[in-house]
């Protein structure tokens, strides 16, 4: 039988994620579809008791710390938004949320905010966190790709400034909910496509609203296939993104915080501009950011 | 009782629309949702009838001419690529339907393709006629902006060249599906916000990956209004569509082809860099075009 110490959990737009922490670190993980997108503000301690309720005890309050959009305006309370530049965590900054169920003891993790230029950020200040936990003397910049990639300008343990770029919500729409989805065909990728379009975006950047329909017409009239399409259109977005983002990366080591095989393109992006990167998986940084919520030592 | 002597046809992806024409000009007009995007094979015809039936006559084949999707691959039948160089519309090269209903005589237009860089349309080539019967001594550049924004060059009656842009269809999937969409309250519009949008893109189009989370951004933390995202969010991706076709405009007058407000944003987006252009209604250039297929002086 799992008795955790504490909860760890990861709330996101489309999912939800548990982990049973016990001294040593992660004793169990569950997860459910549950994100914030298919929830009302009722529903969310059902859906959370649904994930952990085998893990509690009668008689006792376990503390769990949860980040993401759970504490958005449309998640399960608010927590209001930190200023940087500061810590990505604090965690006398935690929102505690009133339950039902006296054997739950929920806590939220406010995201960050940055006034000009304007951005925000729900979820990455933990992973922003666990990176700080693994790598006490990290000073320079964190890429964090995904749904909406982040920038992260990292000094003296604080984030000084960020950028946010919605390149996976970009590349999600236009694969699925274009017309160039009709030239996604297969499920596979063309390295040499998506690194001739990566320097294609870099060094004309401009012609990105010429280059995307490019890729419908080679598909209909010169035989471009599916790999090489996917690729490409990924080879786009990130190219321009890292024409914006040049001020962050040029001259700088990067380390990358997340999912593979994201991650990995990215690298190889940066790779081609001489641009060494590290690697942290997102699941990693996340628990061990939580953890530093929590105020326990990672394992 | 509406007798024409043909009818014409705009049948695009999400619409189907049909003109009495007689031999002053349009007669009647009726419209339908049957776009191809909602029909398979065997339906075009009865979505045809439904919409024209009241004005065929028994015993007579009435010469219906049709341009757009409907002759794509996915349409009734595919009217095939015609490639630049060309003219844009070829009365010889008009592609005859089977129909069960021996009232009908339906032929579709062909699109055009250009092999470098590889560009396709279907329905414009239609409008471009249309708008050289109009103007018989155009010689420059058209700009169609539209779901698929087109820019092209016209001389000696040919289409010579053509690029493509997605503009209007990143602007529906941007601000009805992205995160973007909770940026976007009101129907209004915001000017300044726009024009100043416009400029950005132009001047750092690089930037533009950047730029478009900072509606969101700005709407969450800074007080950004529903009028001023939407017209900002136009102005970047109208602004990174001009960056991209500055060679087909520097310098050039331009004729824009197509509807409003659309239309409008394109003619005030270009003034402010200096270039004029004039103006023809997208539906008037789409009837003179199927008028000049079928063989007919426009009224």
């Amino acid at each position: 039988m799992t008795r955790p110490d504490w909860i760890a959990v990861d709330w996101g737009t489309s999912h939800l994620r548990a982990y049973a922490m016990g001294p040593e670190g992660i004793l169990a993980e569950v997860t459910s579809d549950d994100g914030m997108g298919s929830l009302a503000r009722e529903a969310y301690e059902p859906a959370l008791l649904r994930l952990v309720e085998g893990w509690l005890e009668d008689g006792r309050r376990t503390p769990v710390i949860a980040c993401g959009m759970v504490g958005s305006r449309q998640g399960w309370m608010e927590a209001p938004y930190r200023a940087v530049p500061c810590a990505p965590m604090d965690p006398a900054a935690l929102v505690a949320v009133p339950t039902r169920d006296g054997r739950l003891d929920v806590r939220l993790v406010p995201g960050l905010k940055q006034a000009k230029p304007a951005d925000v950020m729900r979820g990455e200040e933990t992973q922003i966190a666990g990176a700080l936990t693994l790598w006490p003397q990290f000073d320079g910049v964190l890429c964090l790709p995904g749904t909406h990639s982040k920038w992260v300008r990292v000094s003296a343990g604080e984030v000084v400034g960020f950028q946010t770029f919605m390149t996976g919500e970009l590349f999600a729409l236009l694969s699925e909910s274009s017309v160039l989805r009709h030239a996604m065909t297969g499920g596979g990728w063309d390295p040499a496509a998506f690194a001739e379009a990566v320097s294609d975006a870099l060094s004309r950047p401009e012609r990105i609203a010429a280059r995307l329909f490019t890729i419908r017409a080679e598909s209909l009239i010169a035989g471009l296939g599916g790999d090489a399409a996917r690729a490409r259109l990924s080879g786009l977005l990130i190219g321009i993104e890292l024409a914006a983002s040049r001020p962050y990366w040029l001259g700088q080591e990067v380390a990358l915080i997340g999912a593979d095989p994201l991650t990995s393109a990215y690298a190889e992006a940066l790779a081609m501009q001489g641009v060494p990167a590290r690697h942290l998986a997102g699941s990693a940084a996340v628990v061990a950011g939580l953890a530093a919520a929590a105020g326990k030592v990672p394992a």
